[in-house]
């Protein structure tokens, strides 16, 4: 049976996973939600789909699973209408900004038995994948310290950082997600420190622009985040592990696998400078493994939890930018 | 207007052009021409086309374009008597093994005024596309030397090997393409050497594994070639251009883009492996480039005269390893 | 006129600058000063140098400048020595484990007028220095995020543990130079985390085999250090610096430039796996910066402070370690 | 015993093997024969050595052995000299620009039994020995395809191009050379394109500066060399040898290890840009493995038949230029 799909917000993610439906052969897209008339027709066009508004589309009968990719505000909300509407649930990150918010959210998922998946794309990106299972495999040993290096090319509008929970809550809190992910325990200790280097700016709106962070886990493997909002060359997206055997990286993707020689040296291309040229892959990994886990009853790749911790690591690395202290994040 | 289109054969190449074809906004498949019902009918399956036979295709008032996947033996015909039904046609190379058969459908494209563009798809490589910008632009000054690697990871079957034409023309037909529009002018001299390294049987079937050639034009500009069936490490495709102002390369595409490092050492991926998988982006680049050459009415990317020219390359091939002799091409 | 030294400790790194001096065509190996008498034979004989006891040494009239190579706990006093006798003096670091020590033979340095240069091999390194450079002209703007990767090939012997201070004033003292000299601040901020992942031996000893720091100075810029001291793979020592206009990043040497590719990848050489060898050259350029600022009379290029600094750095990321604070070092 | 040596010449490449010389331990630096006496001076300070004429040096019985670092026509005459009187020679490349000339040479060497080895550097660079290494170690199977680049960063001046034999006796005979030790075959075809495309002043001294050859043992195995007198990007210097289990390459060496990132992408420094600096370790080896074989009375790791060979090989190339055919070489 083809999975009857429906997507909330035809934005720009929107419209990320409207194709990545698409070009899964066991999904159909059934339905569109979006209020811009013209976006909104251009997935209907794309993708002969119907346009329908949320309710109509909690309603469907011929609507299984829905993508929530409407703005942050809404989708601690969306995720409860449509659980309790006996859909499968795919979020984009985060639930929501508030911790007690994603909690009481969370519960309503479990008391429904509703099936919900956080869009956490990282982990399906093909090279993360790649570096994940030699880690699996056991071909790098134990895993000691954990090295995520994340830049942007550079920072987003100033009226989204506003509205962004900053830039724990924004940006590091995919490396949370991947440090939990590779690190495989949770994290007992948080150390941040946090810096306006690029723009004056940002720090007047109150967010910080670079960062970086220590995290340990109980039995004292460690990892380390480098986050900053401004990278020249591109969006600076690399991991390493170091283990007990030996160490694996991924290296960044570049615009062209050339390099040209002349008298100032030897210059090999800029990385893929968009998050959505960069993760492209992985965006479409992550809808055909919603897919899979939904149709074959199987657990959710990254579930509602997964966002949570990342969020409450978000939490205590700015309580220990604040305190100078070593914080222990909830949970 | 959509360009629609119809593949004449199923088999693996007709499956790639067919995905090709429904990538591409501004074309349609319409029909596909398969004497296996399997195959036929996957092709319908996947993209809701018909079923049809060949010659309906070449009377049928809703198909504009074709593309001709079917053994190499059928090639100029067919070429021939699509050019005549008027269609713009898309033909993968080669157009035929013998020279003079190339010559007369060649004339008869011509009489007819008719469309035709041959499928060397490593001109729509985008990394060898990034490279011969490059050396467009100007970066690296006048083409000097072009050095092109070129090696399979295996050897094909038996049955192949004696329907190919010989590894000059099946195999390094690919790389005289790429030489001849990374040169800029054509080429006067021919020298090559060939051997049996890999497997002493496909000597016994008339054939060669190993080949190196050198090329010159008439201004004494330079490429070698070198070419083998066999590369342990995957499909081994790489392109050095050396200039008066610089040097610019393309390396090669891998599995995954990680690397392990202990105690032999660091250790990248192997090579992507596997023709179809490497140029990927090759095969749907070049078929929407022949949908808008056909819509616009520009000229064809890749002519049915740059397939004579690399087939006169292969037969000058042949004979410099006969006579030991420069051999100046035939043209 | 020529630069006379003696060296004092014939050991494994007296033996390193005794071929450094020996190297300068400025200077020339006057005296070796080592209880050992077969090592004090080698040099003897290796360079031509008289073999005298370090007093005689202090009072030779034709010694200009001493090389201290003798263990940690004679430095402080050998420097307060030979100052006051009035040679010039290059030690290896550390000037002494205790903070105050060193405090009181810097003061006796100051007031004797003496001239000490501390042996910071690193910041002699051809790579390092040419990623300085770098920063200097101004090529990757201003420096924002310093990142230090400084892993040891395997851990020291147990009685080096006991008595090297820890890996904060034993290993990560080296990166705490390189940190102040790349940030070009005063560090304000210091957060550690430790463990011991790769023997609990060393857990049992009092001190840890991994660590992670993160350093911020007054205007925020900040640096990371990841230590380990077990890397299979050899003697990682990897700088990068992130800025306004741009990274630089300087590579691990590696046994040899060589890659083979076979079915299972592409593998390099393993790194240089012992620290003489990696820093073959930092040492014989640290002895030839030594003798041209004694000889010009300039500015030591790593001086006393230097050494003290990156000491209560380590003395503020032991502290961190205990308290979970963020530590301001004194100063 | 401590081999005696004298030295033939303070020019460039005179002085590269006199601190070779004086860099081994087992050797000693006794005398140098220079007219010029401003360069005899300089070694004579350097190493405390005498200043000799020839015939003295020749009649001298406190050496044992002579480096031969003439001006190219006096090679073979002094050959003879100094085997005749008794010493064992070292020569630098080649021998002689005439083949008759270099077989009566040797035959004289023959006749006194003497001990004789021709300065190709490039066997004794460490990459170039790791790779040999991992092609004797069987790591990559059978050699099949060796590719050699070889690219100098400009022309010599036009004086030197006309004394130097032409490109295939200057500069190819050292990939000449290489091809044989890497493909441990004697080659029995020659297949070569050479181009003026540098400057046409070089055409118009009968020398080419664009050359590409095929060489192919009895066998099949073949290798092709790639020369250019231009690489704006330095001293092009990169074997790669295609064997039955894998591939291994040895990479050029660059200025510095660092990689510098920003808006146009990723640079590294060019590559070592002069012979000395690029072959700095391969000097030191091959004087130090002449001294190990007259030592031991070992065969010499380079004979005077390898110089014969290679210049054969270089002979062939030119006659294929000529002629367009491929050619067996004389031997």
């Amino acid at each position: 049976m083809v999975l009857r799909f429906a997507i909330l917000g035809a934005g720009r993610i929107g419209q990320v996973h409207a194709r990545a439906v698409d070009a899964v052969p066991e999904a159909r897209l059934v339905a569109v939600a979006e209020p811009f008339a013209e976006a909104a027709n251009a997935v209907k066009k794309a993708y002969g789909c119907d346009i329908r508004d949320i309710d109509e589309i909690a309603a469907s009968a011929d609507v299984d699973a829905v993508a929530i990719c409407t703005p942050t505000d809404t989708h601690a909300d969306l995720i409860e209408q449509f659980v309790k509407a006996g859909k499968a649930v795919f979020c984009e990150k985060p639930i929501d900004l508030d911790v007690d918010r994603v909690r009481s959210c969370l519960a309503t998922v479990n008391n429904e038995g509703g099936r919900l998946m956080l869009g956490f794309n990282r982990r399906f990106d093909p090279d993360f994948m790649a570096l994940k299972a030699v880690i699996d495999e056991g071909r790098i040993g134990d895993v000691e310290i954990v090295t995520l290096t994340s830049r942007d090319p550079g920072p987003p509008p100033y009226d989204y950082i506003t509205r962004s929970g900053g830039i724990f809550r924004d940006m590091t809190i995919h490396d949370f997600d991947v440090a939990r992910w590779l690190l495989g325990e949770e994290i007992v200790s948080v150390q941040a420190a946090a810096s306006v280097l690029t723009d004056p700016k940002i720090g007047e709106l109150g967010d910080y622009d670079s960062a970086n962070v220590i995290l340990t886990t109980a039995s004292g493997k460690q990892c380390t985040i480098n986050n900053s909002r401004r990278a020249t060359y591109g969006y600076d997206q690399r991991i390493e592990v170091h283990g007990s055997l030996g160490s694996v990286r991924a290296d960044n993707l570049r615009e062209a696998n050339i390099e040209i020689a002349g008298g100032d040296g030897y210059t090999r291309s800029p990385l893929l400078n968009f998050f959505m040229t960069r993760y492209e892959k992985a965006y479409a990994n992550e809808i055909a493994a919603f897919v899979k886990a939904v149709r074959d009853g199987s657990p959710m790749p990254v579930t509602g939890q997964d966002g949570l911790r990342a969020l409450e690591l978000a939490e205590a690395a700015l309580k220990s930018v604040e305190t100078g202290q070593a914080v222990r994040p909830e949970s």
